[in-house]
């Protein structure tokens, strides 16, 4: 079937996977729909331990097997040591055909790479695909297709049952020995544990592992002991100072400057610029900047934001901690900041990535975003925007809330240059859609301003506010001008990668890359 | 069967509910279980609103109809509101045949005792079941069975889908527009939503009743808004005044005051009474004074108490005002004291039902229980203890946390007078079993103490204290000399109630009292 952003979905996949084509954001709004039911085992004798001496013992105590799904969070980003220890001594026992089920992969994670290499592991579900993992998947190494979602999306397909976790295992920054977990305290800190919420309440077994053992209860929790069988404690689960990686950058690129300042003018130029206005912004760098830009905005018109949410970096605490911002929510410190933020300051809250942007929950934080911005690999002129795959079609993005936050906010906000390293961002076709165009509302380039046509009153605002606004096509032309007309990638048949929308619906596919194919180093 | 406590279960009981008899404490203990799977339906348009204008509106958005299950918490105790708003909006719309699942019903909840009378509510789900609820049904005028839980067991069973909640009300302090729950900075504060977490995560509808409604976000929220479906905003949903009620005082009776002395003498016999012990007490006079006695004798020995849980009251947060707490772990606010301290004091945690007492979660605070204090309404040799059922046979009690925390903790300590109003508390046979003697471990009365023998080593260590250490048998003997061997009650076959042991199996049946019985007037 072709689904509504024009992909064609193979009638194969879709029965597979039990699945539908991609609908339209609201396609699944208030219908019902029945959620897993989990596997449990009851604490009724007050004598019985959870204190594992190591990671094998864990393992064994779980029963694990062949055929069974890891799951992991990535807080701990580029400084993560969990997901390699754990896989190891899964390789080391003999497992195989594993599936890592994560909230995502990256650079720190070269061994699930090996083993994919090896055959042990034969399924990765993941929102970041990067690095020698990317490049695994997308030359055919993966015995199935990588299934890649957005944040909100793998809490809905957890819960829904779309996939079944064995094993949940948690970094836990402290813990105590009946398993009450927190991300601050510890020795090495990651600040909160979103992602492993939905893991751990939907996981047969679930598995704490700490390096810093504190006295019961180690309260609040961020991951409760109900919902937690083992505590294996370790020397080291992470390195936070690996946390702010290139990914999370501050920027000082002139260019990047100036779109990230037209950002925060296209945002004043709204009405949802108002005394209580809520935001997201990613941690690339342009995006980032767009918060120091807002402060000087917000002083003038004497205006405070409710709250800030995300992807918490240095910029958003510190607009806090001068007063402009009134709540952060965070389901992620990207740096050492928010970290130390979240520990002391009282209106720096924790929240699960179901709160965040799970879209089948009664109602996620995302959809009472007035703001979001986002980047983009590539943004098609239907405002499609792909944040997966390269333009050389190898997987090396991450679909994180993209999806989620563009779908829920009043206002996307997609900044991005016309043109990276002699690649056009603005193509007449996205290799893969993440984020379908509907969800999107405003292209910031360095060369104009596009608004997507279905938002007509931002065009009259932003037009009011004397921006310069051009027309997508527009800036299609320029980039094609500038840079040539790109050569069509080669692909196989073979489908490497399914993208899922954030309901659970196909937005897209991946193929198999050729071989051939030059690899360009895109960010 | 006759099950482990000595009860016959009739057979077509054990078949109608699909249920064993009790087994024993540890009886389910790491047994798999599945959960009950949720019903839901997603929120992704982000423009649909959930504050509706009456509680008769949201119960049509609900799709309200006869033989639905409505579900309730009891934080407001005798100062609750929701219970009859909501039952009465339901009899106003000619809706029959209902079942009300609320975590207790008492004095505050005589319309749905009319609404038994009526055969409009032909189920009843609870713990408490006091005043003219409880006589409706030992009288026979409820079509259903009513079946008692422990508080622990509550949770349990609308996580296995025993019960399944068709819409769960929460009143709500304070609300904001989408559904983020706190019990404190309202107009009526009632501390903590403890009982609700349990019914908002698996009720098909959620519908939050409020008088005061604040700024989004609403946080930290009790509930939070992703399993919120509606809000309703009415004038007053309790009256925070009678939330300590009758049930909960504190007492100058010198014999009262001698009992609570020895319990604590009890308590700082044993080994357990060392520095970071934990502890809880009912809200009984007796077993609420023992709080004042504990602070000479860790004073004295230069400890302190790690948590103190419960049912939270004010000598508990005098006691850590002044150092001798470190952490309360609160699931129900027992007087404004206690509300104040939540709403202040960082050292001060909410905790959900399942956190405190759910005996098929992944482990429970009431495992991690030293001492618990607890009443009885009477005692047998065996040490079973009714704490749900008068010595006329009519219900007027509650099992609330008893049997859970009786079979968690190291300790279990029951006070209770030998008499009371001429009518022995121990006796031959107790008319019900709510928490089996094995989970019993020390009986104080106003006649001296009894050790279940079971626990030598209690034995051991409180004669060595040189306590009055007496047999069971002993006091059973005085209590029968004083008042006389008790004339046995009159029931009727038919079982107007089932009490439910924590894990699910089938404690005791609680049968239909004849009407000639004279009603003796028991606290």
């Amino acid at each position: 079937m072709i689904n509504a952003v024009g992909r064609e979905i193979p009638d194969e996949i879709l029965k597979r996977y039990g699945k539908e084509g991609f609908m339209g954001s609201c396609y699944r709004d208030n219908k019902p729909y029945k959620k897993a039911s989990v596997s449990s085992h009851g604490m009724l004798d007050p004598n019985r331990k959870k204190v594992v001496s190591s990671i094998k013992e864990a393992l064994e105590k779980c029963g694990a097997h062949d055929g069974m799904v890891f799951s992991f969070h990535h807080h701990f980003r580029d400084g993560d040591y969990i997901v390699n220890m754990v896989m190891e001594a899964a390789a080391e026992m003999g497992l195989k055909d594993l599936t890592v089920c994560a909230s995502s992969l990256g650079a720190a994670h070269r061994v699930v790479a090996e083993l994919i290499e090896k055959g042990i592991v034969t399924g990765i579900q993941t929102s970041g695909i990067r690095d020698k993992i990317g490049e695994a998947v997308s030359y055919g190494k993966l015995k199935t297709p990588a299934i890649i979602r957005s944040h909100g999306g793998r809490v809905r397909a957890i819960e829904e049952g779309d996939v079944h976790i064995d094993i949940a295992f948690i970094g836990a920054p402290t813990a105590d020995e009946y398993g009450n977990l927190r991300a601050i305290g510890g020795k090495s800190d990651c600040g909160v544990l979103s992602y492993s919420v939905v893991d751990a309440k939907y996981a047969d077994y679930t598995v704490a592992i700490t390096d810093t053992l504190v006295p019961f209860p180690n309260f609040p929790p961020s991951i409760s002991m109900t919902d937690v069988d083992f505590v294996c404690v370790v020397d080291e689960i992470g390195n936070p100072d690996k946390i702010a990686s290139n990914v999370i950058r501050m920027t000082q690129d002139v260019r990047e400057l100036k779109m990230a300042e037209d950002c925060a003018k296209v945002m004043a130029a709204t009405p949802y610029f108002r005394d209580g206005f809520s935001f997201q912004t990613g941690g690339g760098g342009a995006s980032l900047a767009v918060t120091r830009f807002l402060e000087p905005l917000m002083s003038e018109r004497d205006i405070k934001m409710s709250f800030a949410i995300g992807g918490i970096t240095r910029p958003m605490c510190e607009l806090m901690e001068k007063g402009f911002i009134r709540t952060i929510v965070d389901a992620q410190c990207f740096d050492k900041t928010a970290i130390e933020s979240i520990s002391k300051d009282p209106r720096h809250y924790e929240i699960s990535t179901s709160e965040y942007a799970n879209p089948l929950n009664k109602g996620a934080f995302v959809n009472k975003l007035d703001f979001v911005i986002l980047g983009a690999l590539e943004i098609d002129k239907e405002f499609n925007v792909n944040v997966t795959t390269g333009s050389d079609g190898v997987l090396r993005g991450a679909p994180g809330g993209h999806p989620d936050t563009a779908a829920g906010s009043k206002c996307s906000i997609i900044v991005a240059p016309l043109i990276r390293s002699r690649i056009p961002t603005v193509v007449d076709r996205v290799v893969n859609v993440t984020t379908p165009g509907e969800a999107v509302d405003v292209l910031v380039t360095d060369y104009g301003i596009a608004v997507n046509p279905r938002r007509q009153d931002l065009i009259e605002y932003l037009t009011k506010a004397k921006l310069p606004v051009v027309k997508i096509q527009e800036l299609l032309d320029m980039a094609k001008s500038i840079a040539g007309e790109p050569e069509p990638i080669k692909f196989e048949d073979e489908i490497v990668g399914i993208i899922e929308g954030r309901d659970g619906t196909i937005m897209d596919v991946v193929r198999r890359v050729k071989p051939q194919t030059t690899i360009h180093e895109i960010l």
